[in-house]
């Protein structure tokens, strides 16, 4: 059994990724780590309760990595690099949740993030832990850059059209919607449930950070600078991404099967992308692992829809296949066949 | 034009009461408070853009009262007696929704809130605001205390079966369920969108502070001590309060039809008051200053259902009915035909 | 007072309506049709219960226009052309809201609605109801085409910007986003609870009818033929809609600030549509008339974000300005200082 | 590999049980029965696209038992009895999710489900599939009446009080509130989403028919007659249910610790009953098998509060933990350590 430490286990993507290795066959958690709250983690996840009886705990780096093998990190950007470093020292494999391994510049991180980056000297050595596209970079390393919700959500429809010069690397919208989850479990106006129930709401619109993380991603397809739009907005519920994604075609007399076909092949054998007709909803995906993409010509555009589970092939089921690439596990181990929602 | 102030103006019931004077043909709002938030109100509540231009403001009670004959308060407890005690003195008329003028007792006061009362004295001397019940104890006063949302929709089904011996006083259990928006707009866990959303929960079974103040009305209609089970629930909407009410009758051969007429003569010509056949849902009355109250015999109880809008007929349209009793206003005046949600 | 009946008063919007027409100082409903369920309105609509004690009935033509000078047609397509052929021949002003006057051509009809136009003679010659654009078109007319939901959050941000030249005519995309009371009150398996809660879905991808509307309006605006996408959504929320809309500016140079004062110099005194700095949820004008727009410049694109409640700005709130104008009263009567969801 | 069918497989509860056994390593689904929809599952539920690729098939009972050895069937009630029925004489076994075997009486049946029991030979000799109560008469039987979802949140909070003579066997009041799930997925105006959303709202008062099904389990731990309240109520959330129980105590100076700990020994264990310290949630417990359980003590009553999700402790996993016990697998079996929503 591999041992697992989870950083900063208080929040929902720890939960989850706490559910997801439960069932695991390989993995079994031994250390959970917060600053704040120093009680047993089913205190602040009740359902956890009989499921998983540690403490949460307020753990050196010496003394995580005397416990575990592998670390999920789910700590904020910044201080996620400072302990990672630190762990990489002492021989631990790791998973970063932050942004803090996905830009490969650290003007760009500084731009974004308004602070220096502390380890810049790993940034653009870190695989992007995207699985369907970067599968051989990932197997057996040390350390991996978990991608954003929203990028994984647009990157996945588009990344293979790019590739394939179907679709101009310029222009492409990508208008996300996003459950609530994704704004994390610390109380803030915006999230208060009176105040984002029965509202639907843009925000960060030109500033949101994941806008440049989709942008370096997508340009490994085009093979030189991709602009895109980006904008997300607040949708009062759980869990769940939509993208709709409006891009320009290279040949304008292309057709829905072309592009569905292209997409097929593209992800033949990928467990975890499914290339649907009918347009989907989240609740097609919503606890668990995959994704649904549909696609449609309106006029001289081709739209790509796509949804996945924010909180699991947005975040923990993917830093899951990553876990599973790192150490030799099926891929699939411990994501397939979930109860849903 | 009665012109009016409101301290606390950044909450839920504050935002309710602004939409519901703004209606009101004969009251003018002319300052609102805030100890925190000194900025435009429409900054904070942007659903008034356009309609209500006015500072928050942190004021003194002098300020207050020199621009303000009216003030309604919606500050938290405590806070709210220590203001309100110096505004009598410079002559306002004061609608309080806090809890500080609802209980009768100092010591029953400091055993649920915690403190010493700051205003003791006038405890067991102001009229609580309850149209229906105490209509002519309200006309003209200088101060009242606005009732609990939990008490108004506990009391209203019972009160008038408790004061005519059809119900035992002992035995009474209130199951109520309300909207989110109950808890206030602060950003706390137990309200954050991830945490109430898709959940029902118990809360306060046996400690909340509504209990006594439903027991010491209740007394008034029976003459004797009252003894009630009390037990509020949170429901992930937000607004809206359902009580189911349990009630042993005096009489096992009483009928459904018989409470029906006694409901329906003791609240004849209440225009907030409906007796109605059809299980209500508290949707049936959102965004109103109504109540509907259905009845049922279930074996050996008197099952009452009663459903009212927490921010309306459970705070800011009760407040608006008294405001229009110490004034002389009809009392329906901002009140009727309103849009729901 | 003017005497008004509404066809198809089971639905929500003609709830809404009801609600509307309940507070205008110079209107008086007087008859209430259903096809279906010939029973008061209240057992339909409880939360009209003791506000509107009207039967819902099967009236024919004949007797609608024998008690109304005005009619609301919340029918569907083609049966609501069909009978205010008649309701015309009667004398009766009539606003429609179904799509059956919107669209200029009954070729364009037929093929989006799927059949033959029941009134084809009198297309391209109702006017439009959005009194903010076409104000003067409306004055005193007898039967006005009231606009579809989506159209005016997508209309209202972009037509100014359209005559001015500001952006181009082409390749404008309108991201909208609905709650599901646009989907309507008659059950089906898509806006069942269960199915569309914690859901949120891409649906009508280059298929939805409110597309020709919108290229036909922005056409006058533009001089000539227009071309843009449009994606409607399902949001899990009761009321709202929230349209995202991707221009290209003919000046690349243009800053959010010339856009937000060519917006706000066009609504100059306009009461219902507000330009908002913020970026805007629907929670901001649910339960009102209004419409709030933001502008943002995001690289080369101008990103416009408008919200409004579709069952009032959407639908019945522009119905009430319209008859407002066709019958010579304030148009904001009726409309201003909304209780609010 | 034990081979499962499934009938009445596009409701919700099938949904689930679906998930649930494709996570069982020892059950192979390998029918699925609709009268109405016969196409490909995926095309129902889309969450099981690439999950599991199975027609909906209108099959006989002899062709269902030429495939499978064991039949889960979700029929409603009365159908569901008769093809039952033919099963067992096919040698299949079968697990009944309608209320067809719950009750013991054919009389009773008639009366609250009102038509005659089809057939009425078995009723009384059914075991009553809750298996932390009743496990040694499940193990290995042909025919399990799997519990209604409001009877299992009534009956494991007070059986074992009633058992062991701590509360009283009349008087007990079940206030329970539902999900929405648990009304099925045929649409229906009282669960269409606009009419039930933001809403909350009392049904079936004194008439639901999980009523005499409480009572009557019930009555096997008090050795005699138990006369109990039971009103359920609509959350407007897909699924869970808590119930509030108030109970009078045989001795009024019993603690909540006694209780406590007599809960914690009856249920010791069993691993999906916990007694819980802090006031659950249903969310606690949401997309698990688990209940919990709460104990207060409020003035003269035992308060319970009990949560469990419908859908699984309420319906389907309860479902499969009598189909491990039936078949001979552990009964946690493809039950544990799920995925949660």
């Amino acid at each position: 059994m591999t041992t697992i430490a989870i950083l900063g286990a208080t929040g929902y993507t720890a939960l989850e990724l706490m559910k997801l290795l439960l069932r695991h066959r390989g993995a079994k958690i031994v250390a959970l780590t917060s600053r704040e709250e120093e009680r047993p983690v089913c205190e602040v996840h009740p359902s956890l309760t009989g499921q998983l009886d540690l403490p949460l705990e307020n753990l050196s780096p010496a003394e995580i990595a005397s416990k575990a093998e592998c670390v999920f990190s789910c700590l904020p950007h910044a201080a996620s690099a400072k302990i990672i470093a630190e762990l990489l020292k002492y021989g631990c494999k790791v998973i970063d949740f932050s942004a803090d391994y996905r830009l490969d510049s650290p003007d760009v991180f500084k731009k974004w993030y308004g602070e220096e980056h502390p380890d810049p000297m790993r940034l653009g050595k870190v695989p992007y832990g995207l699985p369907e596209l970067f599968r051989a970079r990932l197997v057996g390393v040390n350390l991996v850059a978990n991608p954003g919700c929203y990028p994984t959500s647009a990157i996945l429809p588009t990344a293979p059209l790019l590739q394939q010069g179907l679709i101009q690397p310029t222009g492409i919208i990508f208008d996300s919607k996003s459950g609530i989850s994704g704004a994390g479990r610390k109380p803030k106006l915006n999230v208060h449930y009176p105040e984002c129930n029965e509202n639907f709401s843009a925000y960060g619109v030109g500033t949101h950070r994941h806008w440049p993380e989709i942008e370096q991603i997508l340009a490994r397809f085009t093979g030189r600078e991709t602009s895109v739009l980006f904008t997300p907005h607040l949708v009062p519920m759980d869990r769940g991404i939509l993208t709709t994604s409006y891009c320009v075609p290279t040949d304008p007399g292309i057709t829905q099967e072309d592009i569905e076909s292209v997409l097929r092949e593209f992800y033949a054998g990928e467990p975890f992308v499914q290339i649907v007709k009918t347009l989907p909803g989240t609740k097609d995906v919503s606890g668990t692992n995959r994704t649904h993409i549909a696609v449609r010509i309106v006029r001289d555009r081709v739209v790509l829809v796509s949804v996945l589970d924010n909180l699991i092939k947005g975040a923990s089921g993917a830093a899951v296949q990553n876990f599973n690439l790192m150490f030799g596990f099926p891929e699939t181990e411990g994501l397939v066949s979930m109860t849903m929602p």
